[in-house]
């Protein structure tokens, strides 16, 4: 097997915080290991538009610690379209890149497995993710950021709930998982989490309020999951049920920015490191995921053919502590 | 004179970042030099009720660093009505109480000049508005803290729509005011702040952010007084002109909670302190007040009767920066 | 088996962020499950001197988001003998306590199992210690805050380092493990993490930030940990090797404090639920420990009998990427 | 007169949060106005050695943000010879630069206004200084940041020290000046603040933590500006009176640091802002300044004839509330 001599690196789908840590520790790797880096923009979009840079160790100096990620990325539909794949795949092939990086969610990953098997190019496959959807890994990257980000703004709203005779409903992101509504209900002591995965009932959800309102309690906070129904919805059931005013804030992507905590720049810089190792080690069509406290491959068709379930059980543990 | 012997102390209206440390400054102050504090729950409504705890040095203990008011705070709109006022003197003096610190907005102090001079009852305001919408004083209590807070999640949402080729509209506090808006548009680069003093031309705000955008720029953040207009209005009205996605976060009273900054707890230090003073000197319808570094005290009349005006020019030098 | 009827609940050895979330949790659930909860103040010292107090739901109201401990901690070192880890057992059966809940370090476990294999009495240990040093769960409680304390601060060090021609030295917790130095040093871009683990060579590490400041660099920061050599001792080490000036930074019981992450909440929120219902189910001498996603239950003795391992291997990636 | 067509910037002395918002600032403002701006770097080296960037609007997008300086700084001794004063203002007129913005303290002030005086070059100077020492402005740059730094860290050990029987003593910045130390204590609840204006009585201060822990007082934080006395030694003069175990902690550079607070940022682009004003108004040698909520132009000689004076009485503030 003769040592790579060339990759590219893509940040893709939805930006997560610490993907640039991802691109750095990438970067620095590669090149201490005499590989170059090709760094293409708005994810598959760059590939197809041969828009890209090549970096050096310098090119990802300062960039751990900022949110959102430096090589931007966008959705690309056409790319399930085979003949858009091949035209990425001779694209890199044409610019000598014999293996890409790809970092994003399922469907990057999709994307970059059925290009690898069509086309017979290697990739390395990071799940970045703030809804901690993907299968396969305890973590995603950027999902620890994203929760301290609703953690710190559910708990400021308690400090002002606490004052009034108010319901408060926060709209947090989560369009097919309740993971962050849920695991910020808990982390907040908040009444209640509506979510995808679990139907809610106003009624029962609305005489629990006004039960625990009757017996003194002076905030109640409704965090809610983009996906399961908007802020306003809640609030016109509840108004009508529990008899005092709501107030509403929707964090929107706030929860995407930021600079991400300790945890997702440790995760994100031994991901990037794994990434290299396993191209060194001849790997393709592989994702890097997080198991226990060390570094696993799992098979791309592997993690895509699972689904990540929410465990229900925190919904009990919500309610108990609350 | 004699020297006083009981006071009491509300917060009112909407709760501001900095209320606690008022609390616990006029306490300690009072009982330090053997005045007695009765803390009346929920604004004048706690007065009305009779709801009170005589506070002494430990029971402030621990609540400078917290958001929102142990006290809570109610809008009691009935204090209008004279013999309400009259019947809350009246509270006050059953009880010995000989005056009223009154901590909150304009209204708060309103009710607070028309029962000190009907009722023959001591009162010495203490201005808090995270609107900073309080004449006569330089800051008011929370508006730093509240300023800080939204800085910090439009900076987030920088990050990630540098990732993205969106705009997104950030909805802020500020019914009657500006302030919040254009101050955190000016700290964060947005290209625009939309306000209650300035009638906002969305013909022309559209075509700037769409020149901005075709000579490059890769993020639009407009920020909005929820006085001016909704996001969702501001989006519909942008959308349809720039052609590209708006995204939305609505922060709400996350702008109350949170730990007061630095400057706001030593404004709320020296405010508390100075209160007590201005009471020892025979003081009363006074607003305590900041000017440039020092405490001041102006009468509570000139306070009501003056406009306090937003600078305009921050309007040109926000958008001679973005 | 008789349904438990009354609990106690410690917080030993060096406090935690996040142990206040187990008290909350503990509490809580055991009150749901109909059980008492009885909280002795100073670790075994409250035990011993029969301080507590019985928490009922409320009693735990607002504590999560609490750095520290609210119970207080003290080390006591003469549980180290058997009478008085006797004593300590007597008065918790003559309260009618069953079982005692232990949030700690291995010391702490150690007179938890001790206590409990002598006395007859249950024991439940949850892992608490900023230094991940326990054996048997992927993390402990409070490392997670702890980390991202050292990371922030760092990360402000590197804004103010790249102003000047400067070498700053940091140093961070860790008596006996050298986790968060060597964490804090990979997630901002240390230069080195000098730790107990691995011997520094001062030379060797002279001449490399030598090395890297002719190559451009222009901020050096190393981080060292408590238990490896002090701050000054590093910078006179290198001052005499680099030829430029060093600063000293010393973070201290920063560490110990603030709020705590979520992270640490959630993990925290999960552990105490898990104790009552290891309780419930009969067990003792066991600790609550997290794998993977999931909570364990792994005996005592076996925690205490394996040592944890740092993965020496982040070292290399730290060089790396740095 | 004629429009000024080319302007230098600096920024010199010890780096504080909020330089780069000036920077940005000063060059937007300037290039609106179609004047360039060539920023030197490192302060008066860069003047001396011309090593300098033509800035663009563009050249300072994503900075306002970063706290330290882009243009980094230097503290340049020789300065104080007018023969380099000579060289530098020469250096300038050849690069045909008009006018030079400096932003320091008052050694950096100095130095411009020499500079100015001996050789007929324009000069406008900006407070920026986080120790608030420089006369004829409400607020120099970096202050209200690094309070917030310190407050943080201080509160962070609060949570820590109650859970233990000790005192706490933390080192802040200051070398001339105590306002850092006794803000910080003031907006923390310190025990006590040790500063150069205030000659400090470790007997009665001794005397004073010992009588409020037999009170029942469960944490002691003592505060000590740098300039006043280590934390060492302020350790050990406590420890010998008190009884009980002492904690350390060193800021350091940490406060110099971070991300620039909301009226840091908005300070700075109103500092900025003006200093372009001034130079188109013919004015030189003049300082701007924070005067109530307006800008002023204070002449630099009036600025290092007179002192900022601290306010003793916040020492009484400070004793009386914690």
């Amino acid at each position: 097997m003769e040592k790579i001599k060339r990759i590219g690196i893509i940040t893709s789908g939805g930006d997560a915080p610490g993907m640039n840590a991802v691109i750095r520790s990438v970067t620095r790797t590669a090149v201490s290991e005499g590989i170059e880096v090709f760094a293409f923009f708005r994810g598959y979009a760059g590939i197809l538009d041969k828009e890209y840079k090549k970096f050096n160790f310098s090119d990802v100096g300062g960039i751990m610690e900022k949110g959102g990620t430096i090589l931007r990325t966008a959705r690309v539909p056409e790319f399930k379209l085979p003949e858009i794949r091949k035209k990425a795949a001779d694209n890199l092939k044409e610019l000598g890149v014999e293996a890409l990086i790809v970092i994003g969610g399922e469907g990057s990953l999709t994307g970059a497995k059925l290009m690898s098997e069509e086309n017979d190019i290697k990739v390395i496959g990071i799940p970045g993710s703030i809804d901690n959807d993907i299968s396969g890994t305890d973590m995603c990257i950027g999902v620890d950021t994203c929760l301290n980000t609703s953690v710190d703004s559910i708990q400021k709203l308690k400090d002002t709930a606490s004052s009034h005779e108010r319901a408060f409903i926060v709209e947090v992101m989560g369009r097919g998982s309740g993971y962050i509504a849920l695991m910020s209900a808990l982390a907040t002591g908040a009444e209640a989490a509506i979510i995808p995965e679990n139907p809610v009932d106003y009624k029962a959800l609305g005489e629990r309020l006004w039960e625990e309102r009757k017996r003194g309690k002076i905030n109640s906070i409704v965090v809610v999951a983009e996906g399961a129904a908007s802020a306003y919805t809640v609030a016109r059931h509840l108004e009508n049920r529990i008899g005092f005013e709501t107030r509403i804030t929707i964090l929107g992507h706030i929860q995407r920015g930021g600079s991400p905590s300790a945890f997702d720049r440790i995760l994100a810089s031994r991901m990037g490191y794994e990434a290299i190792q396993a191209l060194l080690e001849g790997e393709s069509n592989v994702m890097i995921a997080l198991n226990r406290s060390s570094m696993e491959r799992v098979a791309i068709d592997k993690v895509l053919t699972e689904k990540k379930d929410l465990d229900l059980d925190l919904i009990k543990l919500t309610n108990t502590l609350s």
